[in-house]
């Protein structure tokens, strides 16, 4: 059976996946680029970058993937919908290489990318989406895209098998929070944290007793 | 000068520092005693206890202490200014061994107990009661005791010098956090994470440029 995997995803000391005021221009509002500065900085994301524990854990982010389902709030800044034309801020060839699952209220017809990426729109639950994800990813894992919102509904309905978070040695004060509502889940899991030099403290939940 | 510190005060994944449901047999509410086991199972607890990373932290916790703040909800149960027989819950010997300052809208004569702790009741500011905690340490640190509104308080204010969590692998969903308002403050500190075998990350706060 493929895993439900959520991989590099980052949140602040205070339990931010996403800082407030996200537009076109700041996809992670007033946090900028500080959640994801451990992750730009190694080998997986740049020739010359670390080959450290960041790198090994990022590096993990497409392995054995088959498909990603993705946040509304991933996808584009709020408003995206409206606009016929929006194909998501990642360019012509994103860097999924896999179909994409987009759960939104507006769903529209599919947009085939180069490099192997299809966007699908689904206007559907968790459980839902991911049964349409599993079919596409054949015996491959599908990886939990973001944003916190999205990690945080399917950690409530019980459908991650795996969670990779970086925390960040950041206090962002506002934003969405990833932790909300998720009281106990951990009795589900295996918890396990490593501290990087670079100051990003990686979790991983990993499922037992399945 | 001596240092304003805070020493293995524990907190979730979720940054609860106590759970919901405070009372006179429940001191963290629905938290039980999930904040503290780490510590439970140190050397510095108990003989025969480990002797490995969660020690070194929780050693840390009377060495060079001249005096304690604490918050009125650490000193006792919702209600506890109600019975003029309080004197805390720690028995006739706390393990203080210093002035402890409380900080309550209802003051009452100091007590003296047993080991050298006196209980001194303050009605005053962050500020106000370290001023007078200082005076009371001399030369020796002043330790934050919490519970996590008053250090939070503290840390708003700009008078924590040196701070010690211990970030504990469970999410309690409910009770007080300790982040809440406190955008940015990293920018004042060297942060530090490492992760002991016992699940536990010790986080240490160290101001600098002062």
């Amino acid at each position: 059976m493929s895993l439900v995997r959520v991989q590099n995803f980052s949140i602040s000391l205070d339990g931010f996946g996403t800082g407030e005021g996200q537009s076109r221009e700041a996809h992670f509002g007033h946090a900028g680029d500080r959640l994801h500065e451990w992750m730009f900085g190694t080998r997986w994301w740049k020739p010359g970058g670390s080959g450290g524990i960041d790198n090994s854990f990022a590096q993990q982010f497409d392995a054995g993937i088959g498909a990603e389902i993705m946040g509304a709030g991933k996808f584009g800044h709020p408003g995206w919908h409206e606009d016929p034309e929006w194909k998501g801020a990642w360019g012509s060839n994103p860097p999924f290489h896999t179909p994409v699952f987009i759960l939104t209220h507006h769903p529209r017809p599919s947009i085939e990318m180069d490099g192997g990426t299809t966007f699908h729109f689904v206007d559907a639950s968790p459980a839902e989406a991911l049964k349409a994800a599993r079919e596409a990813a054949g015996d491959q894992d599908i990886r939990l895209g973001g944003g916190p919102t999205m990690i945080r509904d399917f950690l409530a309905a019980g459908l991650v098998d795996h969670m990779h978070l970086a925390v960040v040695p950041i206090l962002l004060g506002r934003g969405v929070r990833l932790w909300d509502g998720l009281e106990g889940i951990e009795k589900d899991y295996q918890v396990e944290a490593t501290a990087s030099p670079s100051g990003v403290t990686h979790l991983t939940f990993t499922r037992t007793g399945v």
